[in-house]
């Protein structure tokens, strides 16, 4: 199901959508027989909500893939992640809230180490500091100047930076100049097709600059490059789907992928009750609101099973004040699981529910992944099938055909 | 999910996955409210494996589709059965392990009646004997002549042999000259794009032959032919999984399918338990295993229902064997079902379990097709993503975006 054939349904309505979006809610036992972290947290809010949703578990891009933070996000927003892919120097600059501009190229930098010859042999030049970084991305702003191009250069984390060019005419389809191996040079900057323009000349003389301005660092005296990329120019969210969409997530990764497809974003605090409170105080002014919990990942990712537990009884908590505003459908999911059995993403399909006077509810009368198996949307509903999903049950789709 | 999506993804890790596959495994209950073949079965082994993996049923092909052996077995495989087509000429060699040269010409043929006009009057000519067959295809083979091919012609079983052409430039792409119906003359050689090519003169010349070689015979006296193919150049699935592949395999037609996309064929006995000492023997060397049963399907197809029983309990007594090799990824399942009942392959979803350290076990507690429809693979989980599902339980994926 194509954003064009959802846009040619949709039609007008009073109604609100809220997205809570816990990132890498789904789960695993930490042993045999034992508990997911979603089963294990004591959730009655989350389960009476569900008694009355349609539950099940979704599919963020297809069986057994793990997907990374973009294309979890774009399948729960309705865009196939396959068809949709966001390049790593756009991805980069949403990262920091790098507002790119239509023709600009951005790319993913790596502060490395090289020896006498040329040859990598430390891709991540021994994980320098953040502050170091900060220190070498101002040494290379002050100092590299290419014509007819505004460079800018900006410290992501660590070794990472992020490059962005900024000029007319230019192409962001180059191939990496990451090895992605010790041992060897950086490769030439060149285009995917394989030939060379000013973009490959550009690219050229600012590594050439770089390599000039680094050579008496230690280590950090080189820099490799990948995920060349412009913002893409896709549908809007809000024309798409005809709603006045607001996103409220306190990581730049998360706020610059929804401002990557048109959402708002909303001023918020660093704790989800303070996202709660952003939700309720800008209520009357949107039709979706799309909430990121971030710290049910973070957990997570450092296989602490019972702090990602917390974070999901603290969203709990707050499910009454979310009923309180009375919303028409509520979705609640994640954008693909991080088990902490695991300390990474994973391709476990991630429990879902769907809450409207007219969800037609289930029989899951509680909100978990082996319950959710059994709901209505089945144990592996596409990811980009809840917007639709969603939609109807807003009453904003118009019957298909007569 | 193609196959090229997917090796793109593949990581090296050290992890095995074993695929046992009892052909023909889903059944029906023989009486109304009664078990199915494998609900029937003592399984205390596959019980409690089941308990420990994610089950389901799989859809070899789509839903209401009976396949034959071949598509079944690809699907498994991660080979898309409607994509990947082996022509039954190919099919007809494979399972009587022919080896074909990338330039043969297969066909299936059938020894069959004609009347004094050249119509068809017994397709099968009366099913003769084995014996008759191979005693026909030797007076063919001595007496066959057609300039610059060299000619094979094998039994198969009863009325039906294998031709195969070989020479520089033939064309697989025939179309058939069984009509299909009795009353009729077989069909002229011809190319399915309706042309005609130097193979369609060879093929007529070896009907022409034939018809001679026989004429006196009764009932074989001449022959018809079809599913004209060469053999397939597809990928190799060691390759695409990045898996060091073995199959254990006795029957011929399953060890040429598993040689058809590359893997390697392991020496092995008769029995199954004969199959699991294979595997045990050869454990250190591959990455991947097939290990195929056969039994299930045969009587399954002899409307055998207490038999079929007791060779998926045989299978379940060598479970253990398999356990103490410690694999990191078992799959159980069959290419297809086969139920007693119907005395045929079937349409009907396929038991499957899937079980590693990390595949978020469901509430399964038994093995059986009742018991896997609530699983956490669903009711009709497609075929082809047996295997991406099987490799990231592997952690041999990379995850996909950033």
């Amino acid at each position: 199901m194509d954003l064009d054939f959802i846009n040619k349904l949709i039609k007008p309505a009073k109604t609100k959508i809220v997205m809570i979006v816990m990132d890498g809610l789904g789960g695993h036992p930490i042993q045999e027989k034992g508990d997911t972290e979603l089963e294990k947290a004591y959730t009655p809010n989350l389960d009476s909500l569900a008694s009355k949703s349609i539950c099940g578990l979704q599919l963020p891009i297809g069986s057994g893939i793990t997907p990374g933070s973009g294309p979890g996000h774009l399948g729960i927003f309705g865009y196939d992640p396959i068809n949709y892919q966001v390049g790593r120097g756009v991805l980069a600059a949403t990262g920091i809230d790098f507002k790119l501009e239509p023709n600009d190229v951005a790319a993913r930098g790596n502060f490395c180490t090289v020896d006498q010859n040329g040859i990598v042999n430390d891709r991540r030049a021994g994980r320098i500091s953040t502050e170091k970084n900060q220190e070498l991305c101002k040494k290379l702003c002050e100092n590299i100047d290419i014509d007819g191009v505004e460079v800018f250069i900006e410290t992501v984390k660590e070794h990472r930076f992020l490059l962005v060019l900024r000029g007319e005419g230019l192409s962001g389809e180059l191939i990496d100049t990451d090895p992605q191996v010790t041992g060897e040079k950086p490769l030439e900057p060149e285009l995917k097709s394989k030939g060379f323009d000013k973009t490959t000349d550009i690219v050229k003389s600012f590594i050439q600059q770089a390599g000039e301005i680094l050579k008496d660092e230690h280590p950090a005296n080189m820099i490799l490059l990948r995920g060349f990329s412009k913002k893409p120019n896709w549908p809007s969210f809000p024309e798409v789907f005809g709603l006045r969409s607001a996103a409220i997530a306190c990581y730049p990764m998360y706020r610059g992928l929804a401002s990557l497809i048109g959402m708002e974003l909303l001023e918020t605090g660093q704790t989800v009750e303070e996202e709660f409170k952003t939700l309720e105080e800008n209520w009357d002014n949107y039709d979706f609101f799309f909430l990121h919990v971030k710290k049910t990942d973070s957990y997570g990712e450092d296989g602490n099973f019972d702090s990602k537990v917390k974070v999901i009884e603290e969203v709990d908590r707050l499910i009454p004040k979310l009923m309180d505003l009375n919303p028409d459908v509520i979705i609640v999911t994640g954008d693909h699981s991080t088990p902490a059995l695991l300390k990474s993403h994973s391709w476990h399909p991630v429990p879902l529910l769907i809450y409207s006077k007219q969800c037609r509810p289930d029989r899951v009368e509680k909100f978990g992944e082996r319950d959710c198996i059994t709901g209505g949307l089945g144990p592996k509903l596409p990811a980009v099938e809840i917007l639709p999903i969603a939609m109807a049950n807003a009453l904003r789709l118009e019957k298909f055909g007569a």
